[in-house]
């Protein structure tokens, strides 16, 4: 990596420990670290518009290639400008590469199991993986499509992301080590390619991250760890199955977050629960993007101060009738501030629109007070008092 | 009726014609009128919540009876004080008797019907109308209901509405002369039973609002308005089948209207369409109803200034790609204010949360802009000028 990135800034404010609280400054503001990114997976975060994103203290969201890709198409999303543009967002945006969503087609159950959960889906023969790219057939229409490095990173110009992340194959944890071994070379070729299409015809404010696979194999990790440290990339993001539970994602990540340059800005990708956030956040790691809190919402569940529930308050249970609290006490969100658990669990028994929203406001307000809060305790220099306080059951405000 | 209702005030400040504009009191504020009453069917707007609500200007929203009592059914609601408190919405409330949604259980498809649809839909034997109510089967669990005027009255009592509905049958379009006579009777024993029951147990500012019945037969209409009319209550609405289309549901209401006392605040049911509620303020009518805004939305389907299209732009459809425009030009709603009409179009398609919502907040703008803007155009004395360009094509605000 560059000693200093072209196209961004990353300049790290206080330490504590291996933590570290930054600004990543882009063509669209600035984005304070650590923090969490909500995804826009089709163009919008679930329930919100651009502005009410923004309100929540949001500086920085998440568009899914692939599934941009597939509809509307980068064409559309080019002729409003950019994603900015056609969504109207006007803070700093990342896109990831479409890789994870292809390579979950043809592995099968890849998110899940990256994640950690071990279940292994069907597997999609309609997906053939070469050098060249991956080739599968739209789910929407089942025209063919393909995407490689090159395509990729045309898509992401198209999106007009702040940071696009390079193509890689994201294996899973059912992969063997050979396999595994092999993919994570063709993802550093596939990298190369990346950064040549890139420096030709990229944006020229948009950064480019690399992504270390590896698997769950330390002397694959460090190649990857090394190469793409060594590549021409802006920053670094962490990718493919961290292991089968939270032990060994803590173990993989132990070992892999040293690897990487301590200057540089790291993205820990698709992991977003409590306390793997905060493992992250001790680790050094700076941005986290993860589609738990706000498909939970969907489920009509709400993160809460309860690590014994993994920080989830099941409102579709029969026990909220009647309770007059607020989902978390202290939460300045507007579900809480308004709302009683009374009402948000009738509402989201019934399937009304509305608790999936009042949800959704809820968890990623809790997400940005975790953070914020993680930074401050980082710039106070007591983030392992912070960590260890929101671990044993304190709401992020208040520990 | 009351020459002066005791448990509300109406206020008639402006005439024009026969159109008026007024205010209704209430224990929870006031209610400019004529206005459109946004549906909280089940507790909440769809996608949106009280505050919300309100700050789209609304006064008044109106709660379904029949669905509130199936489910959380009228003990919790009492529990958190009533709906207000339930939902934590504090402006003015009225609830509906409950009979409609039962006597489409009975009758088959009435929502449409009534509507003028002219549809039948099936018949559901598991309902059972006597003189003393009807019995039926939660949709919910099977457990079986009974529904009365003496029920009717106690559940809003719980609910604690500002304005209630009297219990009444709603006669489908295809029902005969004989049984709408039939029914339009015992709607009037019900309507003595109610008025009783309110009087001995409702609470002390609730206002009551009889429902004149009796089909699309002219005699039937006027002895249930002089029924009503004559009858100890706040207030009056116009339920039951006002025909098979549009030009026969003028000709009812033409003839039905005239008959209710001027000084009285008036509520049509269940009607919202642009030329219909227009139709109903030139009769000088004042408080409408209706499903349809709030319902298209889930459709895609928008508001707008198009009487060739029922004033509905369909998002759905594929002209809207790449259209940067607002989804109506001059309208100072979220969605019009922030999106283009390409970027709701692909998000409805793309069945995404954020579209409903967006178009939930454009179209309930829009009926506030309507009745809005009627009302300062009876104020000045131009309605039926108001109501042509309207009627033409243009917009609320622009008309």
């Amino acid at each position: 990596m560059r000693e200093d990135p072209r196209r961004l800034t990353f300049a790290i404010e206080a330490r504590d420990g291996t933590a570290r609280a930054g600004t990543i400054g882009t063509a669209h503001g600035p984005i304070e670290t650590p923090t969490f990114i909500p995804l826009a997976t089709k163009g919008s975060v679930r329930g919100l518009d651009g502005d009410e994103v923004a309100a929540l203290g949001y500086q920085l969201i998440l568009g899914n290639t692939y599934h941009l890709f597939v509809n509307p198409g980068p064409e559309r999303i080019a002729a409003a400008g950019d994603l900015h543009g056609f969504m109207n967002w006007n803070r700093a945006l990342i896109t990831d590469s479409g890789g994870f969503q292809v390579f979950s087609l043809a592995h099968g159950g890849v998110a899940n199991e990256v994640k950690g959960s071990g279940r292994s889906g069907g597997h999609d023969s309609s997906v053939e993986i070469t050098e060249e790219g991956a080739r599968f057939s739209s789910p929407r229409d089942g025209r063919e499509l393909f995407i490689s490095p090159e395509v990729s990173m045309e898509v992401q110009a198209a999106l007009g992301a702040d940071i696009a992340l390079a193509f890689d194959e994201c294996t899973p944890f059912h992969a063997d080590r050979d396999y595994t071994a092999r993919s994570t070379e063709r993802t550093h070729r596939w990298l190369d390619r990346c950064i040549a299409w890139h420096d030709e015809n990229g944006p020229e404010r948009q950064a480019l991250f690399g992504i270390v696979q590896g698997g769950t194999h330390a002397d694959l990790r460090r190649e990857s760890a090394e190469f793409i440290s060594a590549a021409d990339v802006d920053g670094l993001a962490i990718g493919g199955t961290l292991g089968r539970d939270k032990e060994e994602m803590a173990a993989v990540l132990a070992m892999t977050a040293p690897l990487l340059p301590e200057a540089a800005a790291k993205h820990l990708l698709g992991i977003g629960e409590v306390d793997d956030l905060l493992g992250g956040i001790a680790l050094g790691l700076d941005v986290f993007d993860c589609a738990v809190p706000t498909r939970l919402a969907r489920h009509g569940v709400a993160l809460a101060p309860s690590p014994e529930t993994r920080w989830r308050l099941d409102l579709r249970k029969g026990r909220w009738v009647g309770d007059k609290g607020p989902l978390v006490e202290g939460c300045p969100c507007p579900a809480c501030t308004r709302h009683t658990r009374d009402y948000i669990s009738y509402l989201s028994r019934a399937e009304e629109l509305t608790a999936v929203r009042l949800i959704v406001l809820h968890n990623l307000t809790y997400m940005r007070e975790l953070t914020t809060h993680a930074r401050r305790a980082i710039q106070e220099g007591r983030f392992e008092a912070y960590r260890a306080a929101v671990l044993g059951g304190a709401a992020p405000w208040g520990a």
